[in-house]
């Protein structure tokens, strides 16, 4: 049942102070993180809340554009220390990227305890941190209608037994093609779609990039393409952002089913397509649900037949 | 006017002996260039001619092959010498390949003379081949109602000033993803394909190998996704089979519309779909009508929202 400061997802996942350059500017200290790029997502279609952390050296502004976005940030801990960093080079292609560093700071003991009003919402979205964490979040929540796990490449190395854990008590798993491949060891999607299944998610969600997405569960295969945008000025977060619109525009519609995923997934496009198109959360902060809805209508029509 | 033997879709373009080595086998001397490929495809939906040339060691099998789809062979040279050979070695990504060998043979010295009755043919596929030879076709064609060109990055490279002669001649090219940006200097695809269309076709379409294709036109852009196989045994000659496929749906649906042409390309994912399935022309061989409704009906519902 809704209370008034209650949120219909919540969100954890990691706040960082990212520095970035790509083949045309350098930027620094800009708010980064999986649970900053979901969280504002969602946002645009439900209330959510944020579970994550930062340092004592957290911005005041940073702070304001959580708030204007209207995440609910009784789950955001701030605490002595560093903020978590992170700093990346893109490629040429504005698609590969090496990390140059990452400083873990307050991140290192990070440990996702949940504030009694996220414990009941209907919608969870494990963004991509340490398992572990993960299955803390899972411990705290009351049987929510559907829980989504994010991964990288990382966690399939050095934590695949929690992983696995994890994967065994989601909804959905949503992870880009190449995890897809090496968790699996399977080439071919379909294949590891099938595979990762098998392993309990009820849905799998493989990101592909530039390339869009694609939903594998009992109802068959949706196909999204990614919305092609003119110019891409930072691809940073935009996984998380369409992890976020996702999920948000799932709790907005009140239920899970195909028909519901596919236009879930068509919002997540949507909204990623917005993001890349400038550093940090600058886009989404200034975009309008009318954006939103007009880039939704064109996507379909890209697709119609 | 259409006369007892005349065909709809006249299509030109390489016969070649392939020598093709996966990362699961190989084989040698299969039936393969981008005219087999195109023809193959575009007899599933209507009457198809090839202008191409072989030589004297010509296999009848593969002749039978080609009988066996139904293909006019009006335009067919058979000359003295050998046939054009290549042979190449695919990553194991089945998607990247290395050139081995090219032996132009025959193919050396072939001028693709139209028979009479190809001449006023509506429909028209300009093969991967030099444009000097797309350009002698175009001299010899009466007003077609479509034109369609491909090309490759060789041509881009080392005869531009004649491919830009054929593209301002022609009103769809087609390219993939990389050629694209190689010919225009650009790099997001929109950018490309607005430039191409500012060089004259009306349409362009973009392969992106297995994320699909899109098409850019005065209605728009619409994307469709490749078919999603199970198994991909051997990739070559997928493009062409996807473009004979397209242009022989179109024919047989009788007028270029935003419509049909959508319905084109999501057909000529479908058949390029089953080629991949086998070596050379094996799985097109054993193609029925059926095969390719299934899975384009499938397809759509991928996509559908």
């Amino acid at each position: 049942m809704a209370e008034a400061n209650d949120v219909q997802v919540v969100i954890v996942g990691s706040i960082g102070l990212d520095t970035i350059e790509t083949p045309f500017e350098k930027r620094e200290s800009l708010l980064g993180g999986s649970v900053s790029y979901a969280c504002a997502a969602a946002s645009f279609f439900t209330t959510v809340g944020m579970v994550g952390v930062v340092g004592s050296d957290f911005d005041d502004d940073h702070m304001a554009a959580y708030r204007q976005f209207g995440i609910d940030l009784e789950g955001l801990q701030q605490v002595e220390g560093k903020t978590f960093r992170w700093s990346g080079v893109y490629d040429a292609d504005m698609i590969n990227r090496q990390t140059l560093s990452t400083d873990l700071n307050v991140f290192e003991h990070f440990m996702p305890d949940m504030p009694e009003s996220y414990r009941d919402a209907d919608y969870v979205l494990l963004g991509n941190i340490a398992p572990e964490l993960q299955l803390h979040v899972l411990d705290q929540v009351q049987s929510p209608e559907f829980i989504v796990a994010d991964t990288m490449d990382l966690w399939i190395n050095i934590a695949h037994e929690k992983l696995l854990e994890v994967i065994g008590r989601v909804d959905m798993l949503m992870l880009n093609d190449s995890e897809a491949r090496l968790l699996t060891d399977q080439y071919h999607l379909r294949a590891c779609a099938d595979t990762i299944r098998a392993m309990g998610p009820t849905y799998v969600v493989i990101k592909k990039g530039e390339h869009g997405a694609m939903l594998f569960g009992p109802d068959g295969l949706f196909i999204v393409p990614a919305y092609p945008v003119e110019t891409v000025t930072d691809p940073t977060g935009a996984g998380d952002t369409f992890a976020g619109a996702m999920i948000g525009h799932l709790a907005q519609n009140g239920g899970v089913s195909d028909e519901a995923l596919r236009a879930a997934l068509l919002h997540g496009a949507v909204v990623a397509s917005h993001g890349v198109e400038a550093f940090s959360l600058d886009r989404l902060l200034k975009l309008q649900p009318e954006d939103i809805s007009t880039r939704a209508s064109e996507l379909k029509s890209m697709v119609a037949i």
